[in-house]
């Protein structure tokens, strides 16, 4: 099983972790391939910087035609509908694998992302996959996306308050932790609060085996039909960021 | 991994086909057992025959504390919740792993159970787990369940033809077999309409396995809470079928 | 008018509470019965002991044909969907009783029930049921069921501290108390608050008469419809408390 | 037990034959007035009827001032809000009276009211309740409100016709007469159909019963308190019909 | 384009205040006329001054035919199907047309209204138009509508600690100043915030333009088709205040 | 006024097009410039596309710093969220305009757009923007975007028999084109069927010029305050259509 992880940002230390925390759970015969676009942003808050990873996500795609799925590793599940489009194979985002399996385990969870501005995107997912009322409340830890690859920040810290509120007024009974970067707090979250802590990482790799094993492929009929052929135009625009 | 698979109802046959079902997917270090009460309905067809299922289901789970996750063979996920409250073990029905996996797959999805008398319990789940949104409709193909168990019945007939109708009246661009007993169908059905058609007993078995290679397991601190402790009194009443 | 009031847990004092609050509002030609069976949990607190309850229930059902209606007697309206399946009589359960009653006297009310563990259940009746958008709130007063048989418990307390936070925090312009134990309460409550408090028994009572009289009977041509008829081997499984 | 039952529409002979359907139904107890304001429309038949209507109904029921709960009998449950908003007397209108009663019934029900013009109306009640998702579909008969009192008519063969398609169609499980002056077709239709056939004159009377024997008034803490004093300059438009 | 502005309430300062806030931003080919009905409450304030305004209202309406689009003045959109219903102009509620210009500004709005009892109505119009999850809560400040008109009340600083407590709490990115006799403070409050603060007059003013520019008008074949005819007996009702 | 119009993809005629559709709507003293990107898809159908055209639409909204507002003439909205991320200007889709035109003239409104493959994502809109409850269905005619600009197609044909199967089957009282390319049809379709037919460009043309002339900005406290600034590495991924 080739199992392809795009992290759409720029960030090669951020692919590493993620791969190791993929690679950590996956079965032994799955190849686990991570990369990154070349060119883009070097990490994804909000609507701006997601626009601008579709193209070299897409592109990362197309590199690897062998893949038997494929995992777009930012938590607002960034380019997914674009990517279902071009490929037969299974995409799963870690958004929407955290929330599903969240969604078997407790009747409620909470979400814990990095930065306020996240939060409407995150809620539009929910919104978009079914699951908004499956979700007690998006909550932010204000961590920046980056400080969570620094040892030094109090990105941990804050993150587990946030749980700890979630857990007395939202009453969730699981948390979703909002960002690939936070991929190896999540089994130390869960032994401190004692409540299931998802990670979408790790759980994108198993639901990718699992499409693969069930010979499960995404639908060509409707949305994600092949693109129409078509003409395009001159070159993609330049970096504006 | 030790994955239990209850099959609420007390066909065996039925067990045996469902059991095989799972074996063809399971991975290589799961090993499946299969089993359905001793007493009970020979098939669960609408809310009475579920009431009655529940008992003996809570009764197989409780004789195999050894599993590491459990799934209900039956496509109302009869007694899901009243399972998860006895272990910590990951719990999951078939009829929502089929949803939750058509819905990384497509945009929209059909369902297609036996008896119209099903399709008010299929909607309560799906409005339960939050993916009504994500169901076209819910059908019924009109073939009583253990028809599903006789090959001179025109039950595959059927389906099929309720399937076309899906994709043409609700735009439906995947499928979700409503009934553990046509989890043999699904293979041959999705070459037929070229759709992804998607059988939940199979769904179930690869969901288990990752939430088990997760290290996952069902919220304890909400609903799903261990049983308070207290008597139970006298007899469970006789059976009034 | 016959009216077969079921307490589907087994505490036999609280059936005689909630008889003597039926009694207090049965019409004239309302014949009372109240019963609770034999075996099963002394108390309904969750999915467990919930389950466990409906083959109890639906004997009890079985054992008084000559019902006009029905009234099931536990908040979460426990084994409801079955129980209409095998009766064309009317049956009411206590909770969307008190619900529907709340929705025609205020635009918005608050639920007090007794545990936490309880509060999701409620809120995916009142899900199923449609009325969640007419609910603020489900709040639980910690308190065990059987401390409401108990005259030295704070339950009473704790419940009206409860009414007042939902009163200013949610907005809520009516209470609907969530146990078929508070019961007796609900006078009180509402003298002190100046607010409808709903109390499920006696609205379910009314409701009952009001079906009799108009003559309206559960429908028989979908998901209610006769079970069908069916083998059902062995015995049921023995208790597993 | 005084009744008072408002018909806002200004045609005494269906005003007779809500008041007939009423008392027929009536508890030994009740007292049941029918009335209709000597101004306004002849019957109401959308949003411009509607508003011309509530100042009668209104000053209907400030001549009632003895009432123990009122019933506005047209089934857009004119004026509700508003007349909640001069009385702790219960208000029921019997749209919501049919709605809430067949919600206990069945799992969907569909509506056959008068006229096309009728169904946004209806829709956006059904949704303001809470209750849309319980409605397969409101349908109309394209039977004139005034058709109903002429003998002649094809009405009833209209309306028995819509409730077959209701029947196959959205797969509805219980049906509900969405007009008034229905109320004495809905026994009849019941036989005919086999499923429940509510009428909302007759349910609603028995909520106000059940209303008035519960002890319980309309909330008067959040937007049905009594209306702030202020002045009412000038006169009343006159009629623009 | 003549533009008719109609204030539902009897007092005609605040008809010269929106006359006002109108004129300041209307095209320079928009000729506004604003007037209100010489008879009915001096105010608007919950479901019961609402019912009679509306045929003052319509009775304005009528008297001025000319009218290339109509607003109603008041921010529950008082009587707004009904002014559908009399005319193939566009008719704009000053409620929805803030709710609708604050959906292409923000992710989610606050309401900040002026008296509780007013809550209700506005989430009942919100969910009605469909725009309630764009809605992140109404809120009161406790204001009645006449402090609006006094400048020695802290009306002003009331409404700009709901903002703040908006902002904060509810994540509200934009605010919706919930009554026509805010319309003056809404530019000085988004200073003040920093923040889009809409009023309902304003932005109804330039939507009725916008429909005019565009040949648009109101729907004819469903809901708001004419009147059917019919006779209107008797005088309406007199005041009942 | 300065309102930049951006259609996101490369097909000049179309711009030409769009921009004499917005010229013939806009007021005096609006400038309107039309522009699209040198780069990209000669049109947008689907989500593939879609992703392709952001960066160029960013590009040109770059370009044009003096903008009073910003429209995006491209009927799924592309790019929004990211687009009002980069200015404090108002961002208006030709989308969202026209549901919200239609939400203020109507009861409910279907939308006809070019292919099949494109009402996913124009559902998902509705949903994200609130509006879903308001439309009664999104239909494809099942025509190219750029048969659209051939004379000789049949497209006019195609989508004036869907405008009659909404009406009927669906019951919408108004209609929306669902392609920036049928911004010339509308006026005509409208007099054929008796109807509101709304094109999405003009009717954007005049929101924009409502939001300047309110002073009224892009929020910049939530998801759509400016991007973090961070670096972006490399060049942007080349074209693989």
């Amino acid at each position: 099983m080739n199992i392809l992880i795009v992290n759409p940002n720029t960030t090669a230390s951020m692919t590493a972790k993620i791969k190791a925390a993929a690679c950590a759970v996956a079965g032994g015969d799955s190849v686990i391939t991570a990369t990154n676009p070349d060119g883009g942003p070097v990490s994804i808050e909000g609507y701006y910087d997601e626009a601008f990873s579709v193209p070299g996500l897409i592109s990362e795609i197309r590199k690897h035609p062998q893949s038997d799925a494929i995992i777009i590793a930012c938590f607002d599940d960034t380019g997914l509908d674009a990517a279902r489009c071009i490929t037969a194979a299974p995409v799963i985002g870690i958004g929407e694998a955290a929330f599903h399996v969240a969604s078997m385990l407790a009747t409620k969870f909470a979400v814990i992302t990095t930065l306020p501005r996240s939060i409407a995107a995150l809620e539009h997912n929910l919104h978009k996959y079914g699951l908004a009322t499956r979700c007690a409340k998006v909550r932010a830890a204000s961590v920046a996306v980056l400080a969570l690859e620094d040892p030094a920040s109090d990105a941990r810290a804050r993150i587990s308050a946030e749980i700890q509120t979630a857990l007395i007024e939202d009453r969730a009974d699981a948390i979703v932790l909002g960002c690939a970067g936070m991929a190896n707090l999540a089994h130390d979250l869960s032994t401190e609060h004692k409540v299931p802590v998802i990670d979408g990482v790790t759980a994108a790799v198993k639901l990718a085996e699992c499409m693969i094993a069930l010979g499960l492929t995404t639908s060509k009929i409707g949305a994600y039909s092949m693109p129409n052929q078509k003409e395009y135009l001159g070159d993609m625009a330049p970096w504006t960021p």
